[in-house]
């Protein structure tokens, strides 16, 4: 309560109304926002009516949800809405051709952040959504964007505990070591029933024009023999994004 | 300067640094951000260092950008992923069967917004791009989404200016309220050579389950004999689009 008057806290506290939107709230009672994120009801509401003055909140009768100004801003200029125009060509042929779903990302905080993601209609609902997220060590897209990862990054995901979804999913630390020095050698990772029994997993590095590994391309296919044949068609997809990364930003350029 | 020991002020100053990124700006300089939202360099560069905290600004060397952060929790909930997760697998078939830009456009504050586009690797550049604008008197998805507005909102583009860009654009009140009343009559636009001579914009509204036009489904074609043939289509994957949103808010639901 101490902060209540520096201009930090009053910053901090209209980031964490905003961020007490999770995954799949479409809206938000004023009352669950003030309790998500700590401050008196009467705060929030002051904050909120703030918020919806600039368009980055909106009202929906009594609830209230994200505003589209502030997905416009955000979209605008995030390095992940580069990634995404270069990679969705070639993420809509790989989905034509193969036709399961076809997903986009990075690695943030840790954690697998999916930045786009194909699927067909009345497709199975899968696991991941756009803007959804998965640790690390289970997903197929993970695994690539660890291999390619800080060291720092590694350590910290090989101490922490490896949330087990079957029993295929990455348990110890030893096998994820070695899964990812696979992925380095074999340039993909495919993960047979890590997180479904019936759902295969397969992703490859996307580079950057500087040779970075920045995201991974990935399909949730059938868990069945023909997975494999999936893998060139996803590779030849993630050169073909690099060569349009490098017509936005040539290497070299900061 | 009186408003400095707000906190409405402090949070207002927090929007304005990120409203300053503007369409293309993948990233500025803090000198650029304060002058841009009108603040002191000292100010800017201390409020950009606390956003930088909560991720929602990214610093790119001696440049910043906007972080994924933010990008992911405006992604989450906001009104308009939820009708682009609806839409995106209808526009790849039209996208995939047609060959031309598809797009997808909400109404926002007196502008068209584009939420969503597809295009082919290599095409064309279009005018268009994602969270970009353009007036509603002039694009195809403009027409729809103001034929189907608020009395008021029609009553106000109405009365402005309308900007020209052709010799076919839309550029007195009365041809816009002629063109209105066609959009409503045939339930689709149809606006060849309104923004470039070359190309031709289609737009069909999308409609959510109780009725309501809450977007528009648009192409952007070669300006040809052929162009009308599109019609049927775009006008069946909205019809899809209204089946699948459906699904995920049933009518009558709030």
């Amino acid at each position: 309560m101490s902060r209540v008057h520096t201009g930090e806290s009053v910053l901090s506290r209209g980031v964490r109304i905003i961020e007490s939107f999770g995954v799949g709230d479409a809206s938000l009672t004023v009352s669950a926002i003030a309790r998500r994120s700590g401050l008196h009801v009467a705060t929030a509401s002051r904050l909120i009516g703030e918020l919806v003055g600039f368009g980055w909140l909106e009202r929906d009768g009594r609830r209230v949800r994200i505003g589209v100004r502030l997905w416009e801003v955000a979209s605008r200029a995030s390095s992940t809405v580069e990634l995404r125009e270069a990679a969705m060509p070639f993420m809509e042929d790989v989905h034509a051709v193969i036709g399961h779903h076809t997903q986009l990302a990075v690695l943030d905080d840790d954690e697998v952040l999916f930045v786009e993601r194909l699927t067909a209609p009345g497709a199975a609902v899968n696991y991941t959504r756009i803007a959804g997220r998965l640790p690390l060590h289970a997903s197929s897209s993970g695994l690539v964007l660890l291999a390619h990862s800080a060291v720092e990054v590694q350590e910290r995901i090989l101490r922490n505990e490896l949330h087990v979804y079957t029993d295929k999913t990455i348990r110890t630390s030893r096998q994820l070591r070695t899964a990812l020095a696979e992925v380095r050698r074999q340039d993909f990772a495919f993960c047979a029933g890590h997180i479904y029994p019936e759902t295969t997993g397969i992703a490859v590095p996307i580079r950057d024009p500087n040779a970075l590994v920045v995201a991974a391309l990935a399909l949730v296919v059938p868990n069945d023999d023909q997975a494999r044949t999936w893998i060139p068609a996803l590779q030849a997809a993630a050169r073909g994004i690099t060569r349009v990364m490098a017509t936005i930003s040539p290497p070299g350029s900061e």
